[in-house]
């Protein structure tokens, strides 16, 4: 693991790496912000999975997180959206929702994409076993959060593993994969035509499903040009209302699909996660 | 003025427009971000410039700083760096600390770059005169940082209007462009090789001139890259010292030169022109 860069930021230290993944078989940057309680002690920690065309850079740059970080004392890693390097294969019409910077968090299973793609166990095995044993972070206390494709990851992975993430948050996630047309590409790329394989990676199914609930907090622009085509929250309202799973769901009146609606809310998702964390 | 984006953000509005400067003798583009209350009063106003190679975009995206600008109910407004487009005169060299992109806030005098590279006036007089007919502020009540380069901007244009601006400040401002190489490189280039014509844009040079004092906040990183060559904030204190001008100076150990240092101290810089600016 090498260090590629550090800042100083309200006191803590903002963190960049890189490293080679075995799980993507490529080299993977990823960025942390530590508290600076890790001074002292180890602290809960918090990932965000970021959206489409992102690397791990832009949540760091734009969120206006590490404050809230530090008020908490939780660090936050951002890993990047998918494989990378010159090995790696991308969409052939290089479109932006599909291959580079687009990887879903799920493990493919089509070649040429499953050499590479498999962010969910890049996310859930073998980053988290890195981060855990790189820095003063509580293994016990790992919640989840993310932005669009990246909220979708956040949903799908905290379902999936209640065992592991405490609580999990998304903004303007990608609620039903298997009902939009940036998932269905997706999934039709990665995991083939058989649509058994796609409830897997889809939050609206697996919430139908979920034996152990956890705390959920999802925030909607009411102004997201990607709302009604793609991200469907009704999907997600449904079949939590269904499942008699506690979601707390705010849509936000007249907020966008940007990072300003991310800056505007991140606050309460880190207050959020810091409850059930216990920072 | 032509309105380019509009996006919500805590609960105000960051916007960014594009019009013809009769000043610089082309199309310059600012953003502003308006706070909630502009619904139902005007509101004080904040002008932040920015450093080297930046736009108007810069500061929105990576400082923070709207939160704390509706915390305190003020607008913000960021011009851009210099004058842009087609036939906007470029240093030769095409290197990135002199022409587009480091106007430095002075009127030019020296061919070719005296006929668009006028950016005091365009600062002092015609974007505030845009700002204070087209947006819902209070002209009086009117306050201006910067960073680096735009720290510079900010000090001289404050410490040459102290009836028009309330309160400045600035984060690793070029605390005396006559005594560094990026100074000394743009002075010479916009103004010729007479160094008396370059006192009127020295901060430190100005300080000890200064006839009416006003609030004056510097925060400085100490391991920032520039700070001994170029940013000399020595040169300010004693100018400071010698003048009896109180100067509100922080030294913030381990912080660099970047935005990530902004980040950590912009809620400060904003609540201290707050004080001044009765909001």
């Amino acid at each position: 693991m090498q260090k590629l860069s550090e800042y100083k930021m309200f006191g803590g230290r903002q963190l960049r790496y890189q490293h080679e993944s075995d799980v993507l078989d490529c080299a993977m940057r990823f960025s942390v912000y530590l508290p600076t309680a890790v001074e002292r002690h180890p602290v809960p920690v918090l990932y965000w999975l970021s959206g489409l065309t992102c690397t791990d850079e832009n949540f760091v740059i734009k969120a206006g997180a590490q404050q809230f970080a530090e008020k908490y004392q939780i660090a936050l890693v951002a890993p990047d959206t998918s494989p990378r390097g010159e090995g790696v294969a991308d969409d052939p019409d290089g479109s932006w929702d599909f291959g580079l910077g687009a990887g879903f968090y799920l493990n493919a299973t089509q070649a040429p994409f499953d050499r590479h793609y498999q962010m969910y166990d890049y996310v859930v095995d073998e980053l988290r076993a890195l981060i855990n044993r790189s820095f003063p972070v509580e293994p016990e206390k790992t919640a989840i959060s993310g932005h669009s494709m990246g909220g979708h990851g956040a949903l799908t992975i905290a379902l999936k593993n209640p065992d592991i993430y405490r609580s999990v948050s998304a903004f303007s996630p990608i609620c039903s994969p298997m009902h939009c047309p940036w998932g269905q590409k997706a999934l039709t790329g990665y995991l083939g035509k058989d649509v058994s394989q796609w409830r897997q990676y889809d939050a609206a199914a697996l919430i139908r499903q979920a034996k152990t609930k956890l705390p959920m907090r999802v925030d909607q622009g009411s102004a997201d040009e990607f709302l009604v085509e793609q991200l469907k929250p009704e999907l997600l309202w449904q079949a939590a209302a269904d499942a008699g799973f506690e979601l707390d769901f705010r849509m936000q009146t007249g907020y966008d699909h940007s990072y300003f609606f991310i800056a505007s809310f991140i606050e309460e998702h880190i207050g959020f996660h810091a409850r059930y964390l216990d920072s």
